[in-house]
C-alpha cells in the first residue's frame, strides 16, 4: 500500500458565528473517525437553507454546507481503501446507529442525528470535511462537478415522489421560481403531470419556460384555478397559506420550505376544504443520480454563477439576491 | 291520501344576528322547496362549531343548529309521501347539483354548496326546518332521540377512517376531551388502535375512563411520548400546535377544529419531520348510524343534560363551560 499523503493541519472555510456574522478563517482540518472518510472538497452549493440559517435558523454555528461534491483524501478503514480518490457526494444525515429508527434504515429521522453543514456537524463550505463511508455515493463520470453539487437538492425533490401519488394528468403548481423550486417542477413533470411554476421573477420563470415549464408571475389578483398538489418551495413563511389558497378541495399542498419564525394562517381553510399538507424534506440519491444522469432533471441553466470559497459573505449576498437561481463555491479547481 | 296538516306559519327559533347576540324569536316558518321535506325537529344538539358562530366564525346570521332529530311533516313531492311520518336525520350540505363535484357524489365539497345551519342555510334550533329528501337518513327505532342526535358528529368522527389508515397496534393521541374528542376516541378505538384521550378536565376524561379510554391530563410539563396519529379536537386555534408536538416522525395529525381565527406555529417542524396534516369534515352518516345500533359509540355518558329551546343563549352559556360535554335542546316533547 502506499503511503496517504501528510494529511494538512489547517483549512480554509466559511464560519457561521451568529445571526449575520459570516466569515472566512484558518481552522483545524478535520480528521476522519472510525468508519469515516476525509473528502477534500471540490465544489459547493448555496441553499436555501444556508441562507436560512445564517440568519440563526436552528442556531446553528460552525461550518454551512451540505451540497457538495469531493475527491476521498482517506479513508479511517482499510476495508473502504477501494474509496481513496473516488469522486464522490454523500448523504447529509447521520443516524446514532443505534435506535429504532435507524435501525429501519431512516436516519434522517433518527432523533439523536446529526445533519451536515445543520446540526452538530461541520459541514462543505470548507476545503475538507467528514462523513461516514456508509454516506457516500460514487459520482457516475458523465455527471460533471457542476452537476453533482445539485445531487442532494434533487434527491430532496424525488422525495415527494417517494411521500406522494404523482401521475399523468394531475394538474400541479409549484409555487416559488428558485433553486429547489425548479428542480422540484422538473422532477413531478417528468412523471407526466402538467406542472405551473408560480414565482415573482420574470427571469427565473424564463429560465423554467426553456425547460418545459409552463410560468405565472405571482401577483396581487385573485387566484381563481385550483389545483390538484401545490408544492410550497418559496423558502418563506408565507408560503404555506399561499400554497392553501391555491389547492383544490381534498388536494394536497407538499411543504418544503424550512424557515426561521412563526408561521399564520387560517387552519380552518384546512379542515373545511379536508386538504392534506405532507412536511417533505430529504430523499434519497439514487433517483437523483439516475435523473441527472438520464437528463430528466437539467439543472446547467439553474446555475447563475461560480465564486471562490474565499468570497465568503459577499457569496451568501449574492445567492440572496432576487434574479440569483443558484451559486457554487468553488473549493478546488 | 290525507290531507296534510295545516302548516303553521310561524315558529319559535334561535337566532344569531351577530357575535354573541343569540335570542329566541318567533319567526316565519319554513316551506319546503321541491325535492325538499318539512321537518319538525324534535331534539337538537349544540356542537363546538355553534359556539364558533356564535363568536362570528363565517359571519353566520340566522337560525343555527345541523344535529337533529326530527320528523317528516310534509313532502314536496309525491314520489317521497312513504317519508312523511318517518323520524330522520339529514347530511348538513346541500350541493348545487351542478358542477363535477356533486356529480361525483361528494356535494359536501360543492363551491356553491350550503350547509344547514352554518352557511346560507337556516338550522335546526327552530320548530321546523326544510331540507332536500335526498339528505335524509330514517332512523332506526332502536336508537333513541337523544341518541340520534349524535348521528351527524359521529359521522364527521367516521371520516377519519375514510381519510387516514387506521389499525391494531396503532398509538393515537386525541387531544380534547370535549363532545368531539369522546367521540373521535371511541370510533378510533374500535378499529383497535391504542387510544389515549388529552384533555384538561378531569371529569371529562373519566367519562372517558368508563368507557374505556385511557386519559392524561394536560399540563405544561414537557411532552415526551410520540404518537403515530395525533388527532385534534380541541376546539381552539392553538390545537395544531400542540398536536405537532406529539406527533412522531412521519406521522399524522387530524385537524378536525374549525374556528375563528389566525392559528400560529413553527412550520418548519412539518418539514423537518415530514409530518402530514389531514383536514377532516363532514362523514357518511351510514357508518355512523351502524356504529350507535351496535354500540361501538356510546353517547349516553356524554350528555351533560337537556334544555329547552326557549333557554336560548342560556343554553350556550351551558354548552361552553369547561366541564360540559353535551347540551341538548328539547324543541319538541
Amino acid at each position: 500500500m502506499s503511503v496517504p499523503p501528510a494529511r494538512p493541519r489547517t483549512m480554509r472555510a466559511i464560519v457561521f458565528s451568529g445571526p449575520g456574522r459570516i466569515s472566512v478563517r484558518e481552522i483545524p482540518s478535520p480528521e476522519p473517525g472510525p468508519g469515516e472518510a476525509l473528502i477534500d472538497v471540490r465544489l459547493a452549493g448555496i441553499c436555501g437553507t444556508d441562507l436560512q440559517l445564517a440568519r440563526g435558523y436552528m442556531g446553528f454555528a460552525g461550518v454551512p454546507g451540505h451540497e457538495f461534491v469531493g475527491t476521498v483524501r482517506e479513508v479511517a478503514s482499510t476495508a473502504d481503501r477501494l474509496l481513496t480518490g473516488a469522486r464522490v457526494t454523500g448523504e447529509i444525515n447521520l443516524g446514532c446507529q443505534d435506535c429504532p429508527l435507524c435501525a429501519d434504515g431512516i436516519a434522517r429521522h433518527c432523533p439523536r442525528r446529526r445533519v451536515l453543514g445543520i446540526l452538530g456537524k461541520e459541514g462543505a463550505f470548507a476545503e475538507r470535511l467528514t462523513l461516514p463511508v456508509s454516506n457516500l455515493h460514487v459520482v457516475p463520470d458523465t455527471i460533471s462537478d457542476r452537476h453533482a453539487v445539485f445531487i442532494e437538492p434533487v434527491a430532496a425533490a424525488f422525495e415527494i415522489l417517494d411521500q406522494v401519488g404523482v401521475h399523468a394528468g394531475q394538474r400541479i403548481l409549484v409555487i416559488g421560481d428558485g433553486r429547489l423550486g425548479l428542480i422540484v417542477a422538473q422532477v413531478l413533470a417528468s412523471r407526466g403531470a402538467a406542472v405551473t411554476v408560480a414565482g415573482r421573477h420574470e427571469s427565473k420563470l424564463a429560465v423554467g419556460r426553456a425547460l418545459g415549464l409552463a410560468g405565472v408571475l405571482m401577483d396581487d389578483s385573485p387566484v381563481k384555478e385550483r389545483f390538484d398538489i401545490v408544492v410550497e418551495a418559496t423558502g418563506s413563511t408565507g408560503g404555506l397559506d399561499q400554497a392553501l389558497a391555491r389547492v383544490r378541495p381534498r388536494g394536497t399542498v407538499v411543504l418544503k420550505s424550512t424557515c426561521t419564525g412563526a408561521t399564520t394562517l387560517d387552519a380552518s381553510r384546512i379542515v373545511i376544504d379536508e386538504v392534506t399538507i405532507v412536511g417533505s424534506r430529504c430523499g434519497r440519491f439514487e433517483p437523483a443520480i439516475h435523473a441527472l444522469r438520464g437528463g430528466d432533471v437539467v439543472v446547467e441553466p439553474l446555475i447563475t454563477g461560480e465564486m471562490p470559497l474565499d468570497a465568503g459573505a459577499d457569496a451568501f449576498d449574492r445567492a440572496a439576491q432576487g434574479e440569483t437561481i443558484k451559486i457554487l463555491l468553488r473549493v478546488a479547481a
